[in-house]
């Protein structure tokens, strides 16, 4: 029972990399909500293989099938299933990897979990499994709508190309302007150009997504464990290469002195309590003050390379492993509306948490 | 319904600062373990206040007394409840931060959640509600015992002081041989120093705690939202102050390639499944694969400074706060036993959920 | 993790009848309610033991401790702690039931689940658990009281006695006036008879307990398997000695026709749709429609009798076993509070989940 | 979020009775379990419209897809979603009940919830949700055979005609004989009339059905709210048209004393704890005493009938229902695979639960 998420605003996901197909059901979205098979369609769009040649060149069109849920334009307060097929999924040979443990992969830890794996790609390890998410996060995107709230991700560094502009620098609404998702168009450049190092050298690299989400009303997020940031960061943990989480100030704030960190808070001209600094990132004691919240999300290199790399197979036996296949060089740029849509689904979901309190 | 965590190893606490007792329900801890109240009181003793002098001088000795589900000093599969009595709740002075919000603190936020607020110390949002997740972790401590796991948490960074040196070279034992627990005498003494020179300026300072978890087996963690990890780092994010939680290689992995990254498999002497390499953390698609697992936790400086502040009322009205009382420097050192606790509580939930997938 | 109940507005309950206490963790509370001490002791005198000579002769003042959540008299959102010491834990005899499996009870079971069992009383599985259940549920009613919510239950049968008037045609204020808790005092005169008859041949009875909700407002209960009557059905199943629950038409409604059973829909003079009937029971497709609520819920005979009885003991050898102590002969009177305070856990805990639908 | 049921064997459901398709993710299913697509399609068999001439005449095939999940003939760990098309959804005429709130179905009530509602056919409310648990329970009915473990569920009253005998007096293997699910041909032929009799008169009628667990080995089920009964209890009263829910002696037992009703232990000559009699049905104290489980689910008569209705339109004006289309007259023969598939996924999750235990 892992593959749910959510407390109200919940979705189960299914489908491994090769099989029929991948989707979602979601549970618990509001009913009474405006939602097209185009706005759902459009998520899936920012994130298909193929989109760009810094991506995997495996081009698959994913498109989304609303199995129920949806009557007349509007969500009824029913289960909403989406569906993608998977094309071709019985036209690819696996027999270089049924029997190997790839390097930095879930084949052994499959294995090792269930005494079985479904070897056809990733099969349910998968990054595929992403497009059940970003699909239910298209209702919460559109959920967050009616609050005036915007999620907007994007990659802040690529190996060691790092954006040193704050958010409040940046333009976010030009996120989609070039194919990395990094809204400076020169840090941009910089950027491709690893990417493009990296697929040159048949090899890989990670970075990092930042994200930014504004209009959250005060209070949102639960004490103790439920914690809004705590949510966000297991949201994110949960995405497929990530190995860090950190908001507000992060690891660079343990060094700073309690003076030098704390948030005064004052009164703006319109009566809003607002911080001066913005250190707690939004969040305070785990429920959100109304202010920016941000955070930092880390990637490591993809795991699938194009090199020739030592391994065992599962009888234990030293083998070499050959790169093949169409795979992406780097995940970020795809990575930003995965990152989009598990914010957007934990906001959601806090939303109608905190609704439930107001009896 | 923030309370609780865990799915099958399940607490759930209550308690605020001020209240007549802090305590917590362990449910689903399995029946025929043994565990005496020394083990437990051992437990809140190394994260008691007053313990030395770079921590709060405020002495309070915090004694568990076990309320139902021990019998004859095993468990019986029931509910364990611990509580411990605060002491002196009715005796402090509040009325300098009733209507005051803290800096940084949740007073703001848990009046705009709830309306209202327990404004004796923090409430609810105090720091002492971890002693309920030390009291339970404690059990799960215990149970982890049973499967040879060992959980090793210590400090690892104080300000700008951080130990250079690899968890493999340290000797884990002598955590708690000096006063701040980082087991690596020379940085610990330098650590202490940054300690009290916050302190002697009225000020706080933030830091790391690291943790190592040794003798998991492979095959714990769910795939996709309930990750190994994503679990680790949601519980870690859940602890009062912490800003970042990342594992394995991390933030830094993120700029590595993944030639360099990919952490080769081996079969070693003993016939067992090994990695040569550790960047994943001892996970690898949120399942556990054998290796030692590892990670960090960012603390932010304590809130609470003995300075004057500048902030705002409950009225909106722009006030000046004094600091007074008595406060902890830097929570690193306390910390250390509230990482344990969490991280043990992950793994034995885990344990159980494996467990269930064996029929 | 089965101690708890309750998805928003949650419950988790600690203690066996014999060690220091018994008491419950309510999670999810909303925050600004007004709540006494009294209120929720005055829930717990209408359960005790020893309140009249018709049920357990053993006297317990079961008076009730407010450890949390509760701040100048009203709730703050923040988890609540209710505790109810046990008295006099120590000071009993339990060697002749220590290695017996007593007939109908939860000896085997718990030993066969566990590989252990608290010996003392029925340790977990006794029914001083619902001390917990009463003491939360006050914070329900109270709730509920909001929302001008009622529940009333009440006794309809003591063995072959039935009330056979309908609830209409009762006066639901009468409940407590007599000693049974049955509102029709020559029914209740009979019950009583037949109660005494019972516990003067050293032997048990069972009943009915029944119960109507009046003033829930329609759209309340969630469609497929959390419909209202489905939770309101396990709510009640888990209490102790309970073996049947119908609501509406119930059991007998089985063999009427549809023409006969549907109810019609129409609109009052005020423009308030009703039905002509209420088969329904107030409930249709598991969503409360706006009329009463009804049900019934059928508890078997006391498993404690004072006769000897055939039966084995741990090691499988047949023996003897001799009644002896103090015991209920009827537990009817006293389950109205725990029915009482069942239901309205359970609507408390809808009116939540539709609360967050509200988006 | 009230489309899943289960705790670790966990099933989600989707899909309305006009939308494209149904369906169900089922979520925890153990690897390695060995199952079939005609296995699964021979419980829907067993549940379709038109199978008989006292059904609906509507003629549904309901072939099942496996979406994912299941390789090479096995589970693999992975969540397995099974989805069914709906025929012919667009081609029936709704006008007449668009604006009609039809008598005891849920269109008043999923109204007053969601603001909304697919008025085709029953949307969501639709008995038709329940071609995903038959489904999903076909899953549990196969783990359940590894453990030796049956269920068989049978109609055991329809309207006034019950079936006298005691389970143990029927031959289980005879409940597919005839068309009303009977195993005695006697009282099926009677009952068969009754349901002819109903359907002539444009009329509907209710019924009882009786389920029988066996090879339940000691110690399942949880005790206090998730008790073993309890859950069978929700899950039957989860299912359209249930009324009541009753195990072992039930409301029977309220009559008897303590003396008669208790079942006295013995040791059998293989050396098993058994019971004399067995009114409590196989649970005691919440949890399985390896004696078999038996209950009775209460059907009222189907609210669609062919015969014209007063009721109410959603303006709240007086109208007059045609009734129309083609639809059960009695709803038992095809309860009895539901009732199989929901007794098979509690018992699948309690073994799962109790498995979680033996750590």
């Amino acid at each position: 029972m892992s593959n749910s998420y959510g407390k109200l605003f919940r979705i189960t996901t299914f489908g491994e990399s090769h099989g029929p197909a991948v989707g979602v059901i979601v549970d618990g979205c509001p009913a009474g909500l405006d939602i097209s098979h185009e706005e759902i369609q459009h998520a899936l769009d920012r994130r298909r293989p193929g989109q760009s040649d810094i991506t995997t060149p495996r081009n698959e069109d994913d498109k989304v099938t609303i199995l129920s849920g949806v009557f007349e334009g509007k969500t009824t307060g029913t289960p909403i299933a989406l569906a993608v097929n998977n094309r071709d999924q019985h036209s690819h040979d696996y027999s270089h990897i049924q029997h190997a443990f790839r390097p930095s992969h879930a084949d052994y830890t499959y294995t090792a979990k269930y005494g079985t794996r479904d070897y056809r790609g990733g099969g349910r390890s998968s990054a595929r499994e992403t497009v059940a998410r970003v699909a239910a996060g298209a209702l919460a995107i559109k959920l967050l709508q009616k609050y005036g709230i915007s999620v907007n991700a994007y990659v802040s560094q690529v190996g060691k190309v790092k954006l040193r502009k704050h958010y409040t620098k940046l333009d976010l609404s030009k996120i989609d302007a070039n194919k990395v998702r990094c809204p400076d168009g020169k840090t941009a450049a910089r950027m491709i150009g690893v990417v493009e190092e990296a697929r040159d050298n048949l090899d890989t690299i990670g970075g990092v997504v930042s994200c930014v989400i504004q209009g959250v009303p005060a209070g949102l997020g639960e004490p103790v464990f439920d914690k809004l940031h705590a949510e966000l960061g297991k949201a994110m943990l949960s995405i497929n290469a990530v190995k860090g989480f950190e908001y507000g100030s992060g690891f660079e704030g343990v060094s700073m002195r309690g003076s030098e960190h704390n948030d005064q808070f004052y009164t703006d001209e319109a009566g809003n309590v607002r911080t001066r600094t913005n250190n707690s990132g939004g969040i305070q004691g785990g429920i959100s003050n109304g202010q920016d919240i941000y955070f930092n999300v880390a990637f490591k290199p993809v795991a699938t390379i194009l090199q020739p790399q030592q391994t065992i197979n599962d009888a234990g036996e030293d083998i070499t492993l050959k790169g093949k296949g169409r795979h992406d060089p780097c995940v970020l740029p795809r990575a930003v509306p995965i990152v989009d849509a598990m914010a957007a689904l934990v906001i959601a979901d806090f939303i109608m948490r905190q609704q439930a309190n107001k009896v």
